[in-house]
């Protein structure tokens, strides 16, 4: 018979529990696709390989920029390479994801996006139009964004060493508001979504041909930055958001059920899916939670003001089929329950292998 | 009969050259290894399509940082792209040399280093232990130029569409002096070398293991953050700093000319080469001084202050083998002249092709 643990015997417990997976460690002897997958190997090689060598108190949040002050000014900094195939595809290509995506990171840490550096990496024998055509979306995005693009590099492997065209941003911005971040979320809370889930996930894997469907559909691929500023000014019970690429939107819940040790419990009626992302997920065999979106993001919010928040996102045109997708209770801490259209609950854990690599 | 041109005639045609140079234009039609050089093709390629296109006062002046203020703070923002080959090499990895990389553009610009990101790009099948060695190596890289890299990101492409791994580094830093670059070089200036030049080229070159040749020969990798601010601190001339990477010290040479619209005049004699680096360069036929260096800094000073910033150069490690190597001109504007070490003069043109691909 084991004893229950007193209150200050579970708190050791769970710190010695924690301290057990914080020392995470790669099982495996060489990079895998599921390690870029944004699911369960991401997050055990950041873990155990770039959060051990690089720790700080800057990165450990592993918040998608990290915030800090220069001079009296508040900033944050955040990076992402876009690896995309095909680079081209219907809705935009790999430069207005390369800036928008940066933009994005910035704008749901609650900073004011304003310089992007960009790097490329260029294959041999890469056509100079379709650098062309990429270089002129980055610049309308970072119009579209109010962004500049202030400073670059570029470099050229041989013919063979690379798939064309790789695009690095780093973005810097003025950080508006410190107090926001998932882990904030407390029971009671609302978890809403600012748009229909997965297009650019299925989009890309459609512009693969791969597969023999013929869908109306085009990434969701949008700076979120006006979208997040009319919500955080008209709502002021914002906890945190996050913009759902890799690992899609069910990621993005497990991260604010482990950030904030709480239950994620969400509607799977409520959450909005096009018909044509539904159709295709369903053939590919997977879950379009899982699918990453280039233009949605996920908002925690005080449940009372559940409603103000649905209301400004959907008055905006980027959140016009916005949705309450769920709420935020206390137990199971740590874990998301989804409760099916079909009436059962069902644990939603992040990903393991990765269905669909490349896909930003 | 043509008639000379009156002053201002002359000041109209020169703009009119400077906006027929500027509307540089791209004449292959696919990305060749000369593009990524650091040479001529680079430097069309930037104005011809990334300046073309995302043109602001920021961008503009192609400098190794972009400066700005945000809420009061005057701040400078670089980044990097890493793609060296092999990925270890005597001396360092992939890893230090992209922080230092990123360290040392954000000092030459008068910036005091702080935070850093980094994007990995991993090619399916990469050893996870060479990950290691090379985040190791970063981390010990930041520490010793007190960084902190505190945002990241990680990509996977499939087996064969990379070439290992690829690492973004991008760096804000504090701007201490507003006042320097090289374009503010004038007739009188003295021209420095803080060390040896080539050694990080030519070690990549014989890494490669294409030669037979046996050198006793490391990468110069090293932050250069604390030999530009001694160098600052007791120099109030230095009027303007670059770090020589691709392209090597020719092509700052060439930049500082063009910038300042100067004529700069080198001695070849006082460019401190090791024998081996002068060894293995006229066995590659190549000159050093259009090799990489991954640690050294060319200095314009007030002549008046050459052997002051000489000194001061030399009281440091890394600049031990500092040197004067030439001096500021008025005539002719643009160009760089050397005076060679048989007696002649001949012009030190930006590099045509590419002899050394993915040196950094």
């Amino acid at each position: 018979m084991t004893a229950v643990p007193t209150d200050r015997e579970q708190q050791v417990l769970d710190r010695i529990d924690k301290a057990r997976r914080r020392r995470a460690k790669v099982r495996e002897e060489r990079i895998t696709l599921s390690h870029g997958s944004g699911g369960k190997a991401t997050q055990t090689l950041i873990e155990a390989v770039f959060l051990e060598a690089f720790r700080n108190p800057l990165l450990e949040p592993l918040d998608d920029a990290a915030s800090f002050t220069v001079d009296g000014a508040a900033l944050a900094l955040t990076t992402d390479s876009y690896v995309v195939s095909p680079i081209f595809f219907p809705g935009g290509n790999i430069g207005d994801l390369a800036v928008n995506g940066t933009v994005n990171d910035l704008a749901v840490s609650g900073a004011h996006p304003l310089y992007l550096t960009a790097g490329f990496i260029l294959e041999e024998g890469f056509p100079i139009e379709d650098l062309l055509t990429i270089v002129n979306s980055m610049k309308e995005a970072a119009a579209a964004a109010g962004v500049s693009i202030v400073t670059g590099d570029t470099k050229v492997v041989q013919r063979g060493k690379a798939d064309g065209c790789y695009i690095n941003t780093a973005g810097v911005g003025s950080l508006l508001r410190r107090d926001l971040g998932v882990s904030t979320a407390r029971p009671g809370d609302a978890i809403l979504v600012s748009g229909p889930i997965g297009e650019h996930g299925i989009t890309i894997m459609l512009a693969r041909g791969e597969l023999d469907i013929d869908a109306d559909l085009v990434s969701d691929t949008a700076p979120v930055h006006s979208l997040v500023s009319s919500l955080l000014s008209a709502v002021p019970g914002v906890r945190g958001m996050r913009d759902a690429t890799r690992g899609g939107v069910a990621t993005i819940l497990n991260e604010i059920a482990k950030a904030a040790d709480v239950a994620v419990i969400v509607d799977e009626k409520t959450i909005p899916v096009r018909t044509e992302v539904r159709g295709a997920s369903e053939l590919l065999g997977i879950d379009p939670l899982y699918v990453a979106c280039e233009g949605r993001i996920v908002v925690v919010v005080d449940g009372a003001q559940a409603s103000l928040a649905l209301d400004t996102l959907r008055a905006h045109p980027l959140g016009a089929e916005a949705a309450i997708i769920g709420r935020v209770a206390e137990d199971p801490p740590g874990l998301v329950l989804l409760n099916t259209t079909f009436g059962g609950t069902r644990i939603v854990d992040l990903l393991v292998g990765d269905p669909l690599p490349r896909i930003c």
